[in-house]
């Protein structure tokens, strides 16, 4: 009996993933990766010129991104049976082979690959490589360190109502909001609220050739969805 | 003019170093670390069979680490002079040749090396490669996601006051505690007053030939100082 193996690509530059997800990739039999319908995918993109010739691909295209509001109980039913229909396929796979699963950033923290992982408990083998996250990767490319001390960090994601973000952005030393995009006026608010704004960063592609590191109060309102906006702790310094 | 390098070695397994850190520490001139006086040192250890032959080894050993409370003005004039110094050395060092810091987890998360990249601004060349945070090994280890969907993570030093620690628990979806050691009653407390003792795991050696997993509610009263607490997220799942 295969396995399934997730393995964390960290945040973007393939020289930032780990010696055992590099190895397990250049060796890969099988390789599946989400990306939405028509797009070559972000994961896939990481590993171009790593695979064996041999790899069979299974991109898992998402059948909704955000047609659909995350709220519309149709959005659970469709990814739902989207994820299905892949911990199956998956699963059936691992009949004869170990199937590696790409996943940017780190798979346990906000990746898609946990809904795979839940379905295929007690069905198969599932082990799971730790990566960089996107925020380490964004941080890192703003040359300061994120968190000193005693400095609490939060983690917050920037679909979240207006007054949770004023909450958030108010009490924590360190701050980190994802998924930007069209939220990008709620997360300016909110830290125009904690008094916080001049010390916000936005970084999009983080760590990749792009890469772009600016003041939020030096942009304009279209950013991507997955660039990270990063507010830096002050805590003690000897 | 060389430079100043901080790599990040990841959680503690050598096989999770990203390929850049590997790199660099295996063609390494000078190789410099931080320990406790008459150990070996985690980093160090971390990298054991990867140093050249050639490599010329700088510990940089702290003159105090709990012998001080961090409270005491004794306790930032020394170690300020303790990093002072040390800046000097590695700054000296970067007229010939490159040299490496060695920095488990992620170096500007929460990591010694930042009190150097301070001292060394607009004197030399610093570059800082992330890493696997020692939470992403940790949490990786308990084999759940730590965040789904909208979830909020907060990140607390147990090392805070008891009121701090019970309001941050009682107030995130998924919560990380570090530093725990003496602090663990502290921890305990404020989980046990949010209702969220029993969904905490404690990771000692996290990726690590050594690590263990446990309920903290299974664990008696001595735990070491880098053992880290997990509270997972409960967010959407489709």
């Amino acid at each position: 009996m295969g396995k399934v193996i997730c393995v964390g690509l960290g945040p973007g530059d393939p020289d930032l993933m780990s010696v055992k997800s590099h190895r397990l990739i250049g060796t890969a039999r099988h390789v599946a990766y989400f990306r939405k319908e028509g797009r070559k995918g972000q994961a896939r993109q990481i590993v171009e010129g790593m695979l064996p010739a041999t790899a069979i691909e299974h991109p898992m295209e998402y059948p909704v991104t955000t047609e659909i509001h995350f709220s519309d109980p149709e959005y659970n039913r469709v990814l739902g049976a989207f994820y299905d229909d892949w911990a199956d396929r998956l699963h059936a796979l691992t009949a004869d082979e170990d199937v590696i699963v790409l996943c940017e950033g780190d798979p346990f923290f906000y990746g898609s690959f946990m809904h795979l992982h839940s379905r295929l408990q007690g069905r198969c083998e599932v082990e799971v490589i730790p990566g960089i996250t996107g925020m380490s990767g964004c941080w890192t490319a703003t040359g300061m360190p994120i968190t000193w001390g005693d400095d609490v960090l939060t983690v917050c994601m920037s679909t979240l109502p207006q007054e949770e973000l004023n909450r958030r952005a108010a009490d924590s030393d360190a701050l980190i909001f994802m998924k930007i995009g069209r939220n990008l006026p709620k997360v300016r608010a909110a830290l125009q609220a904690a008094g916080r704004l001049q010390d916000a960063w936005i970084v999009e592609r983080g760590t990749m050739p792009t890469q772009t590191v600016q003041k939020l109060t030096d942009i304009g309102d279209e950013v991507p969805y997955f660039s990270i906006i990063v507010v830096h702790g002050h805590g003690r310094r000897p």
